[in-house]
């Protein structure tokens, strides 16, 4: 929930006119949430697992599952040390942007298929003995419930791959743009994330900005007709 | 195999130089194999099911999986008569080509997804009674399996996102490029995946393509290194 409106908060056209820098912190703190859940939550099953003496670690599901919290983990704090603080220079952040972007999404969507294991897990678990086979109303509802996850997961994919939904790269950005490999590698990265920006030098122009973002939201509006 | 080697065709630089129909008739016909084994497979699993009394489409993995099947073949019809066939509209197929490439995408995650499910069925059933749960070695064995196909996954994905390994466009098709939204949306799809042209047209102008290219080749290795 909290990671998923991470992954598209800077493709709300009404968030345009926020400095980059609160939706920087917003994102960063929307994914920050859903990593402490994640971490409460795989602390819970292994009490639970230990309370009554069900083995860890041994499915597929726990394996995967394990695997991409630890890779959400160090996706957030590359996220903060490269993109969220000042320090990083601009051409390791054009660097990091495409790896930053491509990493999101798979672990998304890696995400999405621990979820369906663990729902194949638990419905084996809670039908046992054939009963899941008899088409029982817990089943058909559950296999809902799974279909929908697979829907909204298509649907936030949907969201952070259309161009017109992008957040208009800052005005300034142009000039501050790298050279050469890095420039094209965030330009044309994965989902069109042309965001690599001097978070401070945004607030200079935010009239010219404005302005471009309600020309962008027009045309987008224009194209989704 | 066939499905994942169709997604990455346009992908690999050395095919660069072969006509564009040539690379779009290998597309969709590697789809189209792929799409015939998809129906052997799911025969054989009904035929398996009702020789063995074993109820048909009662869990999630063949729900989603069955769901994902016919979006295939929906998909690979639509592709042949969109792009492969010459009648449609160029402003049809710049309409079709970002959601050709998004329903592409999401059905072979969906797919990797579906057979992730299908694997977690097989180690319950197969290693019941909690033997699972004792790490045998067909367990573990299976579970890297699992983890390989997700890595696989990641690995198409990544090449399939790449810009510099995106087919150069041909020099003929900015003339022929429509006007207005449906421009926006095919160069700004979710892989920059901008190869809408007439098919007819690009054979007067190899050399120039050719020259084109090199050069493109040339960059794309510059920014891998």
């Amino acid at each position: 929930m909290f990671s998923h409106s991470a992954i598209i908060v800077y493709r709300l056209p009404w968030t345009w006119k926020c400095s980059k820098l609160l939706m920087k912190s917003i994102h960063a703190g929307l994914h920050a949430v859903a990593a402490i859940l994640a971490i409460i939550s795989l602390v819970a099953v292994f009490d639970f697992h230990n309370a009554k003496n069900i083995p860890n670690m041994y499915s597929l599901h726990s394996w995967v599952g394990l695997t991409v919290i630890i890779l959400y983990i160090l996706q957030l704090l590359l996220g903060v040390f490269v993109f969220l603080l000042p320090w990083a220079p601009l051409s390791l952040r054009a660097l990091v942007m495409p790896i930053h972007v491509y990493s999101g999404l798979l672990i998304f969507g890696t995400v999405i298929a621990t979820v369906l294991m663990g729902v194949t897990e638990k419905l084996f678990f809670a039908l046992s003995g054939s009963k899941y086979s008899t088409f029982p109303p817990e089943g058909v509802f559950t296999n809902t419930l799974g279909l929908l996850i697979v829907v909204f997961g298509a649907l936030i994919f949907w969201i952070v791959t259309r161009p017109q939904w992008q957040r208009p790269k800052e005005p300034n950005s142009i000039f501050l743009q790298p050279n050469g490999g890095a420039q094209e590698g965030v330009e044309g990265s994965a989902i069109n994330f042309n965001n690599v920006d001097k978070s401070d030098s945004e607030l200079n122009s935010e009239s010219t900005a404005r302005k471009r973002n309600f020309i962008i939201d027009e045309a987008g509006q224009r194209s989704t007709m």
